[in-house]
């Protein structure tokens, strides 16, 4: 057991870390074919991305996007606003995306300043052109477990449960974190696998008690070392969606998950890095949902005029 | 401990059970205000049922439905259509119903004939009208705290808990069934009040485990006596949502929930009747859903036409 060399391992050698880089670059060969055949189909997927007031985090982060999408063929349009853009001025951009076909995906970038109502701008991009799976129908459609456009970080979460070959229907699941675009969403999404499911959060009496029993645990707090090796059930799986920017002993800044790696990497079967785990997916998984918007587009279109029999009348 | 006075026993007398009537009673009082100034505001509320091919029992609960609405002040506008209509056919009705002003709420009867996709027909009704709280809108916007229509029976069950008393946020609860218009949003609903919940379903390992460890359990299954009191804490709250028609050792058909009411009645520190308990909620909460979508038409058509300043072009 040393807690030095366990932040060293690659996973790619390492069998109790799961490779976000390998589950990424597994997704994305599967993208990049879809990709194609919507190109030769004349349908050349266009993501618009939307950031007001953004800081250099969601700037590195849209870049990363923006990489991703050029390696895939998926034009990739950034377009950054000042902070002063009115609710108006946003709702009416966004409409305007909504109409024009060479738009086929919108992405409105996180955060948003406080004068901008979040979940009425997300409810303003159209269900088909959703591709961060935020607009209340698409989160309704998983619960009739109708995966359409699922929220990117949860089907990128799940898509890591998934890659260690554990049997979901009847697994033990908790879920610690109750957010609307993270812990709620995999926890249907888990639900529709036939998992059993229990969402703890900051008002859970005792958390250790339900992390314990778990034969998997999902974290999505915010919060470093949050779940640490005496919580969780000995070869379980942990899956950390935690991004938090922590200093070191000297001083330098790092990027942790919600958990303890350390001593979770003692206890659990399988657990995700951070940086490197559940990030890489999301990217991944935020592009299959370009290729399944641009194809759902294009099957509503042929059924709105592929249909020869019709009369126009002026 | 006698179980064959249990089944005797009043809700208005015995605080063991949870009085589903009294709860209804509670409900409509607020109901019948709204509707009288909507009433008085030229808002006529207007709810059209559609049903296919319904045999009795559906035929009672519309029947009732109607009862109800007359109390209120609610036009109740009940078609039956004869089991070969097509999909397009219901689909036109219902648009036809969306355009219509008269018209403040639609409810599509279950169940539908094979031929007839619910889910489709379902998200075709305008979410404005969607009384019901079916549309994946609807679901979606429960799962962002934001109840604005949520489905009957779920809401229901939620309510039953409530009049217990007992302090939501941190509470352990148990949901049995993971329907998507009654377990889940059982589920999504409690999460918004802080509840810690987990969601077990046929495919979980060991249901005592879980029932045993809740402060309350909803049952929503289908199966008569799948609850029994071993099963629950002592003092712990059951609603269960169950309707059963079985026959007794007589040879007399009786109506029974999901719980097996004598031996749980022994446990629980609260519990409700099957019938007589969540049944009777769930029509007053869809008739309050019917003066919130009234309210909602009401405050949408006000912000299109209340401003005068606006040039009408031919």
């Amino acid at each position: 057991m040393s807690t030095s060399t366990a932040h060293k391992q690659d996973p790619k050698t390492d069998h109790k870390l799961i490779d976000g880089r390998g589950v990424a670059m597994g997704i994305r060969d599967g993208v990049a074919k879809r990709i194609a055949r919507l190109r030769e189909a004349n349908w050349q997927p266009r993501l618009v991305s939307l950031a007001v007031g953004a800081a250099e985090p969601a700037k590195l982060y849209i870049r990363n996007q923006r990489k991703v999408a050029d390696k895939l063929g998926i034009e990739f349009d950034d377009r950054y606003y000042d902070e002063s853009i009115t609710r108006e001025e946003l709702l009416a951009t966004i409409q305007a995306l909504n109409a024009d076909p060479s738009v086929t995906g919108i992405i409105l970038q996180r955060p948003l300043p406080d004068h901008l109502p979040m979940k009425e701008l997300q409810s303003a991009v159209h269900p088909l052109k959703d591709v961060e799976g935020m607009h209340p129908s698409s989160i309704g459609n998983i619960v009739y477990d109708d995966l359409v456009l699922g929220p990117c970080t949860a089907v990128a979460a799940v898509e890591m449960l998934k890659s260690t070959g554990l049997n979901l229907p009847g697994l033990e699941v908790v879920v610690v974190g109750h957010s609307v675009i993270v812990g709620k969403p995999i926890a249907f999404l888990l639900m529709s696998e036939g998992a059993t499911v229990t969402v703890c959060h900051h008002m859970t009496r005792n958390l250790t008690v339900h992390s314990r029993r778990a034969d998997a645990v999902f974290v999505a707090v915010g919060k470093p070392q949050l779940i640490t090796g005496d919580m969780i059930k000995p070869g379980s799986a942990l899956i950390d969606i935690g991004i938090n920017q922590i200093e070191d002993e000297q001083g330098n800044t790092k990027v942790v998950g919600d958990a303890d790696h350390d001593s979770c990497y003692d206890v659990a079967g399988w657990l995700t890095p951070v940086p490197g785990g559940v990030g890489p997916v999301t990217v991944s998984v935020l592009m299959q949902n370009v290729a399944k918007a641009a194809e759902l587009q294009k099957r509503h279109y042929e059924r709105e005029f592929g249909e020869a029999d019709f009369v126009v009348s002026s």
